[in-house]
């Protein structure tokens, strides 16, 4: 396996080329990172979006919906998928308007998608994709019946070609304006799991599991 | 202007109906909240989808760019354009895999992109992008210089179909499902705004103002 994504005309960053990243590494960590990606698909030559949660084994990416969903049917029929994730961390507070951004990480895929027919590729891209918000959950709970495989539709996205884009830095302002007295600098956004909150028919004495526990608090 | 967005093939929300909204009050309450959008175009028949940051007024979204970049002379060139603004606000941690799913607030709009050529609207569409990130800061700022005016490309995206899906609930599992000795609720996913980072250029005596200062501690 290449630790590269190759550069073509559709992945190719042109704006803030700084930013860019096309390393494996880089890639796969954002798109670890995220709980939902937006999907884009064209039906009947318009585009349209849809956001899905995910998973990730090795290049290629899988999502769920229902089987019958239309963006279960469009995904199958679709030569083409554009997939991006975007965590958003900070904005920066420039001392012009022009100069002002956003830190961010964000992944774009191209690929082809594929309806992922055979039962135990399906199950097992189901825990993958159980595994990306809560690891070690689907272990805990009880096997799928076939009805709810019948009735979930899995596509494989394979990742094709990618990019990331990283922007972490400070303002860069224009020399001028650095003599202008305004304050500048980023106003961090962190995106954290706060406390469980049980339903009203969890069973008397049955707590939340290490694993489910281990998520609290825990930063995206 | 009609206080709902109708309802078309294009729009209508098929799965998990109970849980879409047309009322524009939910729609744009959704947009306010949201500080980056997923726009999704059609190049050479294939699906893109790009983040960026944008702002509302009435059933007007605006987008900006560079002036050269690719999505925005492709949304200048394109008939229709989609948009989705998600909120992600925990994981709906059920009792069994099938039945576990996301909280969120989700918006997709679907409408014409144009070009703002006009020099006025366009500086106005720059005022209403900053001000959906940093309320009262662009009053602080700068005038643009027209070099930067013509340096950036505006897109007014008028809302002609939406749709809202807002999940906010505690699983909904399997009679038998709940028999089972299996914790189950919600993990609440909170963004929030920290604490400010001045750069290492800011003029002493130089404090960050009180519309900077009151986004510290902010939730989305």
């Amino acid at each position: 396996m290449k630790d590269t994504y190759g550069i073509s005309h559709i992945n190719k960053v042109r704006q803030l080329q700084k930013k860019a990243h096309y390393d494996k590494a880089t890639v796969h960590a954002i798109l670890d990172a995220g709980l939902v990606a937006h999907v884009a698909f064209v039906q009947e030559g318009a585009p349209v979006i849809v956001p899905m949660i995910y998973g990730r084994v090795d290049d290629a990416l899988y999502l769920h919906g229902a089987r019958k969903a239309r963006v279960i049917r469009l995904l199958e029929r679709s030569d083409r998928a554009c997939l991006n994730v975007t965590l958003l961390d900070g904005i920066v507070l420039a001392r012009s308007a022009f100069n002002s951004s956003m830190r961010y990480r964000s992944v774009t895929v191209f690929g082809t998608p594929r309806l992922v027919d055979d039962h135990d590729a399906k199950v097992e891209a189901l825990r993958v994709i159980s595994e990306q918000s809560i690891p070690g959950r689907w272990d805990e709970l009880r096997t799928p019946h076939e009805r709810e495989i019948k009735m979930t539709g899995v596509i494989r996205l394979g990742i094709e070609s990618a990019s990331a884009k990283v922007s972490d830095g400070m303002p860069d302002d224009e020399d001028e304006d650095y003599e202008t007295p305004i304050w500048a600098g980023v106003l961090p956004l962190e995106s954290r799991f706060t406390e469980l909150q049980g339903d009203d028919r969890v069973l008397d004495g049955v707590t939340p599991s290490a694993v489910v526990q281990r998520l609290q608090g825990r930063r995206l």
